[in-house]
């Protein structure tokens, strides 16, 4: 059972967050709040969102799960205004996911969840060092690097206090350095992974809107991005399998 | 004859209108007014345009008709500066249409209006039922209807008194209902008819500017849209055929 | 040898109108300025652009020459912050160019400048006629003809006093005149030439943001446009060769 409102906008983040990496999703809904974990087709990026009842206007929901197509979802949200109140509620037996706002109300179908992948397991990974900066700084430095390259590391050099991106192009090279005044926070422990930028662009537009996104990175090892969503009633968590840098 | 000044951002809207269904046409010229009444190429859609003497600065003319090449028109005057005064005038016997604005002299070449389809009859159809809705709330229904279907249907439902949109998609579905309080007018007759939204989204960019447009309605009928434009001094009249239900 | 630091819009605009005309360029730097003088591949087009030492916030080079991928170059500036100070400096034995603003560090490697094709010479010819009008006027001209035609003919009529400027279409023809009260000088010498939109298009994007453009003509002859980048502290000199009348 689900029968939830919110404000359109903040719920078009949401869904803009899970559209970035996959194109359907089982989305869980609890007394409390609703939460998605998927990872995209290729195996290489997951997203765990969360979403708690305090985000939304008025919230009620039971233990359980729907088949959202993302995409389909995004494409209706484009419609919504922006200051609209939109309001779920899950019908037919729960085959289908009413919205409403202003006079409109869509029925979108939903998706049988037992054809859609499990949801994965959180892998367990140790990410030693970390570092905090603005989304818009991050997503910055992704689009500076994708015009040189198709592939940016993430690094942290605890000698010269700093979070590294780099890119290597055929001919040419980039380096983005900050320092602990530029950061929000930094961890300080070597660490270093190669990563394709095509996830990092797309993960990028979301996450350029967020105050700030702790980076989790390794050697040789996935990058994890977590941001708050929703004022703080809701958090993202994206993890992202690194690159052979001998590629 | 003619010769005749008019604010561009006038003239362009009125063009505008036609071009939404048709890319050349037959217009009219009188002592008082500038008119159209044209069909597109598929007989789905009709348009009747009256521009009155007084939409214009200053205006010159006597009974005549002109060929016009619709969609050059159209590209010439999206070059004209939003303030510009736009005088039009015919030279070399009606051949060629002169257009000034700024320092700009544009020479359009007419088409044979003999070789243009002829003027059609208006129908006689009898629409009982309507509404009278902002154009912008229409256009965004249609939009919004435009996301998951390639038809939307248009009616009004006396008992609920609301005039609504509704659209089929393969699986999902979408309603929008406007009661008393959110319409302008309403004329509660039972009415609903299927229309194609590739015709309604021409002409939804258009009646977007209207304030207000009058919908005429009935049973699997044509639909009329009426509304004003240049300021109340031009009228614009479109007619839709509808589609089979069972489409 | 070349260290200097200039804002970033201003290097940005200066890349720009080299791009309008060439793909690659060979920039020489001096010990007051760089510059650089280029031809297209069709040898149509030639561009003499320079910058001089005050358009920098600091400046210090000697005699050399680098070769420049324009586009690349571009594509790099495009990322810059508006109001980013930019320091460019030659690396390497003057293989490479690093470009370094905020915290971002970009290693340009260069062309080399023996592959290039050499430095034309300015050709000799005499353009009696003139006119000095502002570069938005020029550029919706040249936009406003190229709605009917791919060539514009360029004129000055010492009889009516004007510049003109005049496009034939197949069907439609375009006139723009403008009087000695609308320009901002004018050298009344008889003058007609014609040329080709494409190169004016690209042309007239970089020349809408000059305050004034200075246009030298003759019959049948190249056009000259004149005018300043970086606040008066560098310059551009385009030349355009005719197309011939009865094309």
């Amino acid at each position: 059972m689900l029968k939830a409102t919110i404000d359109a906008e903040i719920f078009r983040e949401s869904i803009d967050a899970i559209a970035a990496l996959v194109t359907e999703c089982r989305l869980h809904t609890q007394e409390d709040m609703i939460w998605t974990r998927s990872v995209d087709t290729a195996n290489v990026a997951m997203i765990t969102l969360e979403l708690q009842s305090t985000a939304f206007k008025s919230f009620s929901a039971t233990d359980g799960e729907l088949g959202l197509d993302v995409t389909r979802l995004k494409n209706i949200l484009a419609m919504v205004g922006k200051g609209d109140a939109l309001t779920l509620q899950l019908r037919d037996d729960d085959r289908r996911l009413e919205l409403s706002f202003g006079g409109y109300r869509y029925s979108l179908t939903l998706l049988d969840a037992s054809t859609l992948r499990k949801d994965p397991n959180p892998p367990a990974v140790d990410l030693p060092g970390g570092a905090v900066i603005p989304g818009e700084t991050l997503n910055n430095a992704i689009k500076a690097a994708s015009v040189i390259s198709d592939k940016i590391a993430l690094g942290i050099d605890p000698e010269s206090m700093t979070f590294y991106m780099e890119a290597e192009g055929d001919t040419d090279h980039i380096k983005l350095a900050l320092s602990e005044d530029e950061l929000i926070a930094l961890n300080p422990v070597r660490s270093r992974s190669l990563f394709s930028i095509d996830y990092l662009k797309d993960m990028g537009r979301v996450m350029a809107r967020a105050e700030k996104v702790e980076i989790h990175l390794g050697i040789n090892h996935p990058v994890r991005f977590v941001f708050e969503i929703a004022d703080g009633n809701g958090r993202v968590d994206y993890l992202l399998a690194p690159r052979v840098e001998a590629d």
